[in-house]
């Protein structure tokens, strides 16, 4: 096993790219965003209460099928290809101990992802998606050949240890941004209508932590978990070491970009990119656990349309995460008690996706069925 | 629109089926239902603690999938064929007005299954699951050609009223039982390795209610909704009427069969028979909603050893069916705010048996797939 400080960096070359650049990018991509249908939404709704169940029985998957209207602008939603997404790269803040699995153990995922193994990979099979997996900025990559595409695009051997200094430089952060909202692209444009988002990284509760406390005000105590697995005393020095940053960096909610430069991630960054994408293309996306919602809660930050075409797969047992989803007045669709990451949780809510789309297509209307409505039966 | 009224019947020749005769019928099945192996659920949590995921990292579906070995007697369960069933059937007591919508939807809408058009129908191809529905007692039938296998069994033109009267002489529910088990075995041997069960019957959810307030002792009025949509008036009728009901036939908790035939319906008696009948053949069975929920705490009640085989689909909205759940120590997997029945919420949960079972089959262990443990981790 190698030390698992990531390996000192050369100072970059002197970048054009600027706070400013990355600003001006974002407020493009904002500018792309077509608003939502309400005219869908409602016909929607008007349509569900002619089909043959009691108005409203249908509940949350009713909300869904309407919100799959607003977003499609259709009125009947269309899922049948479904993509899941994880963005994986490394995080140079495990340099301090913040986790109890090596660094390594992101790249050997990154395989087994590839080969197939995971469970991400169980979970896509059972629901019928494909999956797609971008090494963003992996420290330490293994090669394999296997079913599922791994797209290398690393921008860098995992961010630098926001502990010491900024986890990103402007271009590595716009770079991340690209990746993401690119991929979003790509997959509108291939008829994908329903995405998910989900990551590898070893650290990146830090990393999500650290966001979550300084997007919602909240103190990192009340946010920070044990990740994949540390004990009491492991989660104590992990609020010491995110307390010690943030006054490092002195990051505020009125400046998410800073915050996600300075204590993000790459794959964060992507996920953030791919949530702005996504809105940009009216594809909905499922958030997966505290991590992407993270990413997509910096979105919203910085796109407050990005909201619109989101959806909280599931709510994960890490605390910071219902934090996240009630700052982004999010319910999560499955309560499963995960905590695994790599867009599990949000994939096993896509059968629901179906589900709703199926309802408004294929039910038949009260008239078409010759069944009774409750009216009928009062006039009896 | 006809009078709700049941057709007044003429009293049934004598029946040589007694009490007695049906309790030694659930005696007789209940010493079929085989004990469920610790051993394989041992081994099944052993096993996923090698999986490439932290130890526990999937919740409820390591739980599920532990389950499932348990009840499959098999380290790699396997619910590929999935089977809805949903019972339907009359009730008398819709004469007192319990529920806004006539008789005639419960033939209405088993047509409305038959030709394909009805939320379980949309839910079913969703999951891939096939359905079955068995009329065992609906009043007003409807003639339908169409995609679904309905079974005629009608055992009587719906239950008598039990606000005046016993709902089933004890041949009925020994019919109505005989057709749930019955069922179940029929299932099994065809090598489905999931149920769901749900229900049709307009006015079912008083039966529900009056079963579980003698099940769980709690007031009428605690465990008593709206059902398909009574007004707050309409609720308040139904409780006086389900007190009068429960004084009329004075049952009680420890009598779960009396309260059946009095109060029960014969779909009601039909899920409780597959319920024992799933347990005898040890398939995993999932419950619904409120009434099917009922049917099954009825079976629990009689055979305790059925609990081993259930699983909680949803929570429904209707306000019986969490004290239900409470009682029978049952956590649901999905809450969507459903309250339709027809197994719809049970249906929805079934990608996650799916799930469950991929994850024991197809993940990788760390050694396998070359990954680093945290134990390695700490050791570097």
């Amino acid at each position: 096993m190698q030390d698992q400080a990531p390996t000192p960096r050369q100072p970059r070359p002197d970048s054009p790219i600027t706070r400013a650049s990355v600003e001006a990018w974002i407020a493009a991509k904002a500018s792309e965003i077509p608003a939502l249908s309400r005219e869908h939404q409602r016909d929607a709704q008007a349509y569900q209460d002619t089909l043959t169940k009691p108005p409203g029985s249908l509940g949350r998957v009713e909300e869904l099928a309407c919100r799959l209207c607003a977003i499609q602008q259709r009125t009947r939603p269309e899922v049948e290809a479904k993509r899941v997404v994880i963005f994986a790269a490394d995080h140079g803040v495990t340099a301090e101990g913040v986790s109890p699995y090596p660094q390594e153990v992101t790249g050997q995922m990154v395989a087994n992802f590839e080969a197939g193994g995971a469970a991400i990979n169980a979970v896509v099979r059972s629901v019928g998606s494909d999956l797609v997996v971008v090494d963003v900025g992996v420290a330490h990559p293994v090669a394999m050949d296997g079913e599922a595409r791994v797209r290398r695009h690393p921008i860098a051997p995992g961010t630098r240890n926001f502990a010491r200094e900024a986890a990103m430089q402007w271009d590595e952060l716009l770079a991340a941004l690209e990746i993401g909202f690119g991929l979003a692209a790509e997959s509108a444009a291939e008829g994908v209508g329903l995405l998910a988002v989900g990551e590898m990284g070893i650290g990146n509760t830090s990393s999500a932590s650290a966001l979550t406390s300084v997007l919602t005000g909240r103190p990192v105590a009340a946010v920070t978990g044990p990740g994949t697995g540390l004990d009491i005393e492991g989660v104590a020095k992990k609020v010491t070491t995110l307390e010690g940053a943030l006054a490092l960096h002195q990051l505020a909610a009125d400046d998410p970009l800073a915050a996600l430069r300075c204590v993000g991630g790459l794959e964060l960054a992507a996920i953030c990119g791919f949530g702005i994408g996504a809105a940009a293309h009216r594809v909905p996306l499922l958030a997966d656990g505290f991590i992407s919602t993270a990413g997509l809660a910096m979105a919203c930050a910085l796109v407050p349309a990005v909201r619109a075409v989101l959806f909280a797969g599931h709510s994960s047992s890490e605390p910071g995460h219902r934090i996240l989803l009630d700052h982004l007045d999010l319910r999560p669709l499955l309560t499963l008690d995960l905590r695994l990451g790599e867009a599990t949780g949000a994939a096993m809510a896509m059968p629901l996706f179906d589900v709703a789309s199926r309802v408004m297509s294929e039910m038949a209307t009260f008239e078409q069925a010759g069944v009774s409505t409750r009216e009928e039966g009062r006039d009896a």
